[in-house]
């Protein structure tokens, strides 16, 4: 198995942008492209497109070689489309890494897409509902903002977790992402303004919630072997982990743990050969404030039912335990959900290159997590990644 | 670089079917696994879903992890679904093939399935169009019978390749399928019944379609090494190609030459180190009666220009110089998008197995090829097989 880096990656500017995702693509495309040196689009020998619902979004399928077009590439070994709802983005880049790993392609690109603002809201939303299993779970109501809902209500009855440290992770994802222009949102959300923002789903109000947002990344790996060809500041992929587990909400053991994302948490840091106090900073997926408070525990963090008292304490804040989320994560930057993955290890890349903005640096970071979850939190992705070579 | 086995399969029979998509994966992932003995569900680590669109056919996206659920297996390693149009079946087989050769997995189950008999036919008719570019070709009427239609009024025009010639294909196709009980059509159409079937695209009629198709198929990779625990008969990924060039049809250099497809078999042939004189049979997408003519040149099997006179010749049929299509293809068995690349290589397997019905079995065959076109045949994706290991 060849050890695989990533690079260089680049962004479109997250929000409700009057652009089309074929835009979208071409923008993150065009980013990425500048942010690399010596290499030229014909060097690139294989394309994984994450989008979760071009189908819907834009009554457009068979993206991939859109996108090739689009951003300019003539894939020669390898080239899908990779589908896995809101971790849609990492499975590219884990398609790319499998590749790359396996010597079945050279030079991947990632593009990660997804142009959720479409003139036609219910459409919008009826495909968002679609993540979930319809026949089980849509009948019943369940969509994403009433399954996070349950999993909020079932976690303040198990561990005692209140509002007001839900909220803090909003302020606090906000905040980080007022130093970050390509987020959606860029000012400062309060405690006090999440708990007075409009209810949603009880227990979770407006600013508990990510955005509707368009947006698109990209990322390029090679080997570790080429890495230094093209920057002289790769990030290495130390492990990675996956498991799905379940889909119908009736079968669910817990609302409160995620079982699916303790077995990806364990398998990451066994192939990467860490544990969760070797990470110097993370990336998690914090579609929901309730999110980012049960990952704190089922990524190991903390203890189970302490992630309220993790938050409140300021441990995942910049100067903490472990930093998470520093770009704005999921709340503060919007959610296009083809492209967050990506976004996620661009920040870590960037992190380690000391590139973002002084206020949310984390100082000599060596090692860093991204996690997304998709669906009713059925499956988790985790890829770990490092500014020195496995 | 692990090498990698296919170690079986199973079907859902193609057709017009009274049953749900996940209905079919289920029935599929039965087959499969009532095909593999010593293979019990927990042991499988990856889970890899071939579907080209459920968010339109059914909308539902999200469906890999519904499809592990349905067919009782917990992906602990790699979930992900694969879309690439009418390539999405293989394109899960690659990237199953790409992560057990890296390593990520050792057990990956692939799981190709599409319900495409859906009860509103202008919305079904009206997603099939969306597999070609809205914004550019859509507007001007191209959906895919136009497409090819255009491919076969040029290659008629080029290279003197006449009516009878194309409908000998789709003789060829559906004689074969009537060996085939897991076949949408297992009745002959003799050549004189193609010519006079009602005119869809001219000079397309209705035999030289591929049908509209409801179907599911699976199999199961792991690696070379770990083959035999699981089988007597293992069937071994020697190569692959695949291609991407162009979308727009305005830039197309030729329609009756496929670029991208010549570029995906040369790579084929160098990474399996065989030529098209290797192989003792092949599975082509003959989604139209003209793309195996066109095939059988860009593929190497016959000279530029000549497929019409190789198809007229019994080249492509059984005793033939090759052998192609033996299950019925698309045009005999079907073509619900998903699940072709995986029954293609189902077909192969009980080839070399000697387990297909006498009326269509290639003697000690030993080494074949699957091969998917997607879109507007602008991206080629091809496996090379083999019955012993490479």
């Amino acid at each position: 198995m060849r050890k695989v880096a990533i690079v260089g990656g680049g962004l479109a500017p997250f929000g409700v942008r009057q652009a089309t995702w074929k835009e979208l693509a071409q923008e993150a495309g065009g980013a990425t492209f500048r942010d690399i040196k010596n290499l030229e689009r014909k060097d690139v020998d294989s394309l994984f497109v994450g989008a979760a619902m071009p189908e819907r979004f834009a009554f457009q399928s068979h993206v991939a070689p859109m996108v090739a077009e689009q951003v300019g590439v003539t894939p020669t070994k390898v080239i899908t489309r990779t589908e896995l709802a809101c971790a849609s983005g990492q499975s590219a880049i884990r398609m790319a890494y499998a590749c790359i790993a396996a010597g079945l392609s050279d030079i991947a690109l990632c593009i990660g897409v997804e142009k959720m603002n479409i003139p036609d809201p219910p459409e919008m939303q009826t495909s968002m509902a679609c993540v979930l299993d319809r026949e089980f779970d849509g009948v019943q109501g369940a969509s994403a903002p009433p399954f996070f809902a349950l999993c909020a209500n079932r976690h303040m009855h198990d561990y005692g977790t209140t509002r007001e440290q839900m909220a803090m992770v909003s302020a606090k994802n906000h905040h980080f992402s007022t130093t970050n222009p390509f987020a959606q949102f860029q000012k400062d959300i309060p405690v006090e303004k999440v708990l007075t923002s409009p209810m949603v789903a009880p227990p979770l109000r407006l600013f508990d919630c990510s955005g509707i947002t368009d947006g698109a990344a990209g990322v390029v790996l090679t080997t570790a072997e080429r890495a230094k060809e093209f920057t002289d500041t790769p990030m290495y992929i130390l492990g990675s982990g996956q498991c799905s587990m379940g889909s119908n909400l009736a079968n669910y053991k817990s609302f409160s743990t995620w079982f699916p994302l303790k077995e990806a948490a364990k398998e990451a840091y066994r192939s990467a050969k860490i544990g969760p106090g070797d990470l110097d900073l993370a990336e998690v997926h914090d579609c929901f404030t309730i999110s980012e408070i049960m990952e704190y525990e089922d990524l190991g963090f903390c203890e189970k039912g302490k992630g309220g008292k993790f938050i409140e304490d300021g441990k995942s804040d910049l100067g903490g335990k472990i930093p998470i989320n520093t770009r704005g994560g999921l709340l503060g930057t919007g959610h296009p959900l083809g492209a967050t993955g990506i976004a996620q290890a661009i920040e870590l890349m960037q992190q380690f290159r000391s590139s973002v903005p002084r206020q949310r640096l984390v100082d000599n970071a060596e090692i860093g997590m991204a996690h997304n979850l998709s669906g009713a939190a059925n499956v988790h992705s985790i890829l770990i990644y490092g500014r020195n070579p496995p």
